[in-house]
């Protein structure tokens, strides 16, 4: 008796097709253990990517369980069939503009369509993801929008969802490897965008301040940073690409540390807006001028880059954007009972403003 | 037989003992409506406070239910039991600073506390504000702390919370007839100080522009504002208090607006900072010089107010001390088993920049 039909099309378009008819629907976790004589505690491990199974292990329990038409958390997934109009979106930190920007927009979206959302905050910790997911089967939710920690490379503690059939979508940040549906930016572009952006307003050397994230995303605007220079033939130099912090008063120390350099930049580049305005504040109490003396350009189009002055040029990450293609990805999959694996590159835009 | 017990001590302290022993627990809403002949959807409707009924038949009710031991919701609260760690936040709109800051530090206060929270933005709508509340029974949440929207002025759709003895704690914005927790701050004070502070450095015209909501705070703010003026005997001209909006480019148009008034002042309050620092830059475009010409203070103490230039004297809401307050008040109710009604008034303090 099979339940469960992969039809695999490429590697980002591969559909899960929720069983819709259901027999006998009694075979559990100990039956599956009983057939291939492995502990049920094992079994159990096995199926939901939790604790320590060998590989080969895992494997021959999946097929068995599929064999078997074993369906996990019955009784959740009925709590789950009587609400259906309730999506979560789960996200690493709600203070930053994007974030809380991206959450209330998308409760908007949502609640236009007849959902209601309820909103989770990992608290950058990994540990505290896998709760909240393993949470959202027993808050009935109909499918789930999310973005990981900076430290989430696996997405085993997502499978959960997917052995429920519950529908989810990554946005911003998805983790490595992951070949579920998911909204990005091109971040590679974005930086690639604003370095060439400086160059041609006559910029030769352009600095890069980064968080002490090693996300992926921020992995791609520094390949994007360099890329640009190398294309326009411009030396890369170790002392101009710098990491740490998150705020504005990291984004002057950086720009200080930057400017103390025999051979200073004319151009920075920051990965946020808030560390774009600590280099700005530096700059203007050091009586440099800008953007005649230098550059800045930011990430995030925060509106806080409208309160400083001169205003922050800015690489923006659409946001109605990245709410409108996660909501009509998720949306399709609810509507179709069928998990999609799509993937969403979203264009980003330079905000010209008066640092360039 | 009684399973409810109330104990009124004054109107700010009245505390509501759960029931801790529940005899046969066997009564539902049909054996109340047969005792009063009443059909059972308007018992229901009395009971949960939702619909139409008649005031004297909705008390009949109640005081019916009471009297037979009546305890809605058996299976939800059973679920809430067996997960207990959850706390729910509640706020009108997750983008502005102070809520996405209160929310994401009450997490964390929570978390180490061993509690998880879930988050819910009402979008500034009573509708939808009563749905997620009807909603937090189904999730077997353990507490709520809300801030309600700004046209929420009865809490009836919080009693629903209150019979199931989940305790709640508003926090900044409260319905104006309740006597649940609350942890609010001394909003009049706060604008009596800033004008206070204004009338100090030597002005003498000063403005207030609010935004266009009508809820207590921000009466209490103008109440604050027009006190500080009559206690230091100076006029109160409606030409100088303005409202509408909520973001940068309102406070330009307004301080356009006060700025083209034959008399036209020489300090302007505003009850938030994106407002003040839109009027920041008015003026600074029409070569006003601040403070010299004119005094500009803001409320919330966001970080935007450091990034524009002069920096924002701005009127702060202490949030790790809303947060601390809240938990605190939230954790004694649930440790307890008791809902207590308690209110703590937090101070406002002036964080002195370069605007005034």
């Amino acid at each position: 008796m099979m339940t469960v039909n992969y039809l695999e099309c490429s590697r980002e378009h591969f559909i899960f097709i929720r069983p819709k008819t259901v027999m006998g629907d009694t075979i559990t976790i100990k039956d599956v253990a009983r057939e291939l004589g492995i502990h049920h505690v094992t079994v159990s491990r096995a199926l939901r990517n939790t604790g320590a199974v060998k590989e080969e292990t895992r494997v021959l329990i999946k097929k068995k369980a599929l064999e078997l038409g074993y369906k996990p958390n019955r009784l959740a997934r009925d709590f789950r069939n009587k609400r259906s109009n309730v999506l979560a979106v789960v996200v690493p930190d709600l203070r930053p503009y994007f974030f809380s920007k991206f959450v209330s927009d998308f409760m908007e979206t949502a609640k236009e369509a007849g959902y209601s959302v309820m909103i989770f905050q990992s608290g950058e910790k990994p540990g505290m993801e896998k709760d909240i997911i393993d949470s959202l089967i027993g808050y009935r939710v109909a499918g789930v929008v999310a973005s990981v920690t900076k430290d989430t490379v696996q997405e085993s503690h997502f499978d959960l969802l997917k052995e429920e059939g519950i529908p989810y979508v990554f946005f911003d940040r998805a983790p490595e490897e992951t070949q579920a549906s998911q909204v990005l930016v091109d971040n590679f572009k974005g930086a690639y965008d604003a370095v060439t952006a400086m160059i041609a307003s006559g910029k030769k050397r352009i600095a890069y301040i980064s968080t002490h994230y090693r996300h992926q995303i921020f992995r791609d605007r520094l390949a994007g940073y360099k890329q640009a220079l190398r294309d326009h033939k411009i030396e890369i130099s170790p002392d101009w690409i710098i990491e740490g912090g998150f705020f504005m008063k990291d984004g002057m120390e950086h720009a200080k540390q930057l400017m103390q350099l025999e051979h200073c930049p004319d151009g920075i580049l920051a990965v946020r807006d808030e560390i774009a305005i600590g280099v700005i504040k530096y700059l203007k109490t050091s009586a440099y001028s800008i953007p005649e003396d230098i550059a800045v350009i930011g990430f995030d189009n925060d509106p806080m880059g409208i309160a400083c002055e001169p205003e922050l040029t800015t690489v923006q990450q659409s946001i109605p954007c990245m709410v409108g293609n996660s909501f009509e990805l998720l949306l399709q999959q609810i509507k179709q009972s069928t998990i999609l694996f799509d993937k969403k590159i979203i264009e980003p835009k330079i905000i010209y403003r008066g640092t360039v």
